[in-house]
């Protein structure tokens, strides 16, 4: 595909090129709304100056193993997100794939200095990735997504907040009887799934709540991942599987109708994110929303407030509990083990 | 559903439309009774006006129990900070001091309306003031120092990151053989206290040192609490002690002078906060650095992501070790009981 002209960024708002140009560059006889606007759809139509008039601060968005191309792709709404953020502040910035082969072939550094970049957001990085042991270090201002560094100044991280999320899962599980919920969690090797797995079980602990280890797993983030680990929950007598991600969830509701069982009759499911994939689910997915397009835009703020010295090491977001269809009360009888087929309920609420 | 206009109000009470603008705009021929009826129905009602007579939006800084006229008050640089922020963005402020009887006197969100006030930024408040439960549901942007209240998306909180903080201090007492490191806290009904009184105790489990229920407490903020605990630390063989504040620190550097004890020979002190007097003291203090000026404008920052709308739960900023010199090398022979005079130490460093 093209890149984007000014043109088809006039077209599309069925305005003059004059007043796109304008936009663009800040001219002071168009209006701030409609600067934003035309900042806006330019950011979101992929628009990019190649180099920004002399002047204007550069930044990055470093992803890595992350999809956002497609409206569904967890990466999507915050590559946006932070483009609309720098925009807003006049700052360009271009997105750059940083895959560990990538990493490997230069330093951190000497890659925001050859491409004039005043410093970086990066999302989608593992502990082991090359670039983490540089960011300890590092005195360009970066923003993490996702990942904590601490002792440098310059380098803070951005996500949601893990804690008040599983609280709020928990507690609507917990409102409607259930007290044995399962956590398949993400990947290893992941300073978020860490996270999400320790504030699972935080959250039991703290509402003095069965902990078994049989009832948390890693689902590395894949469906698949669920037709090793449901099984095994329903063994320990799960009524409730949270999950790492809406993906893992489409895997677990999978497993759980492969064994008949029924959602959320037999066992109640929860995802993370709400992608929007999770209207889309039979049923509809209960998730914990991440507001990606404010995660992209803090990630950005985050970014300048560093550059401007302020020494931020994190900014977290609210999580929000959307609820759907994939939980309900709790069944009295735990739900039949692994392999049964029919659980001989009824269909309650279908 | 649409915003409620005067109109509304005056309806619902019954009054002329002259009377409820009057009422809102404090006409000294409204009574007080009316006054406060028609507020408490607008706010009820969702009324906002949120800018003031110059069009400019309008935020206050709501100062509980801490001193701000002073350099060396720790509340001086927040409430600076907070009025930078809020001038850089072409804001209003106000400082309103919240006592507890002023808070007593009215509801947070009739004070907001009736000031004309899109939202405010509570600092110094403990856990039992009456403004506390009102921000759990408020409906203004509301940033909050060193109090966290989850689950209402318009609430986010400001402070220094204390696990960084704490983690500095013990590594640094650590690096210089220090294994039995006691602190002396503030006080208990404070977030911010159980905060690092939590983050100590975390510190420690996390390096695997000597977790001894005697070598913590309160210290409620005021020095002369050292007298108590002083000697009950070195009884149970402390080399270092870590304090909840400044002012803490210097009560127990002059409790070990009085026992005949040198610091830092005998025993390390470090402080918290990093006020200007922390250059003064003799010897002049190790301290964790909080960056007030940063955790005002931060404070503002804070507010202003709220009032656009984007939902941030938590930030916080790097905390900092500064090296003076009230910390030395651990003796090796711990120092000696509570009211021993002269430990036989050489005068180290003097």
């Amino acid at each position: 595909m093209a890149a984007p002209t000014i043109k088809d960024i006039a077209r599309r708002l069925g305005v003059s090129v004059g007043t796109v140009s304008k936009g663009l560059n800040g001219a002071p006889d168009v209006s701030e709304r409609m600067r934003r606007l035309i900042l806006d759809t330019a950011v979101e139509m992929g628009y990019r100056k190649r180099q920004g008039p002399s002047g204007r601060k550069r930044a990055c968005i470093l992803v890595n193993n992350m999809d956002y191309s497609r409206p569904d792709d967890f990466g999507r709404d915050i590559v946006l997100g932070f483009g609309q953020g720098a925009s807003q502040m006049g700052w360009d910035f271009e997105v750059v794939e940083a895959s560990v082969a990538f990493q490997r072939g230069r330093s951190y550094e000497s890659f925001l200095l050859e491409e004039r970049l005043a410093g970086g957001f990066a999302v989608g990085f593992a502990l082991e990735d090359p670039w983490m042991a540089e960011f300890a270090h590092t005195s360009y201002p970066t923003a993490l997504l996702d990942n904590v560094i601490t002792r440098n100044p310059l380098v803070g991280s951005v996500g949601t907040d893990t804690d008040e999320a599983m609280g709020l899962a928990i507690d609507h599980l917990r409102a409607r009887g259930h007290e044995r919920i399962a956590f398949l969690g993400g990947s290893t090797g992941s300073h978020i799934s860490n996270e999400r797995m320790d504030a699972y079980r935080r959250a039991l602990r703290a509402r003095g709540m069965v902990e078994d280890e049989r009832l948390a797993a890693w689902g590395w983030y894949v469906p698949e991942a669920a037709d090793e680990h449901v099984p095994a929950f329903l063994e320990a007598g799960a009524t409730a599987v949270l999950c790492g991600s809406d993906r893992i969830a489409v895997g677990v509701m999978e497993a759980l109708r492969a064994r008949g069982l029924e959602v959320p009759g037999d066992v109640s499911v929860v995802g993370f994110d709400d992608l929007p994939l999770a209207e889309q689910t039979t049923p509809p997915l209960t998730t914990l929303r991440q507001d990606r397009l404010a995660l992209g835009k803090s990630g950005f703020q985050l970014l300048q407030a560093l550059e401007g010295g302020l020494a931020i090491s994190r900014t977290t977001l609210h999580a929000a509990l959307v609820l759907r269809e994939s939980t309900a009360e709790a069944r009295t009888r735990v739900p039949a083990a692994a392999g049964a087929s029919g659980s001989g309920g009824t269909d309650e609420g279908r």
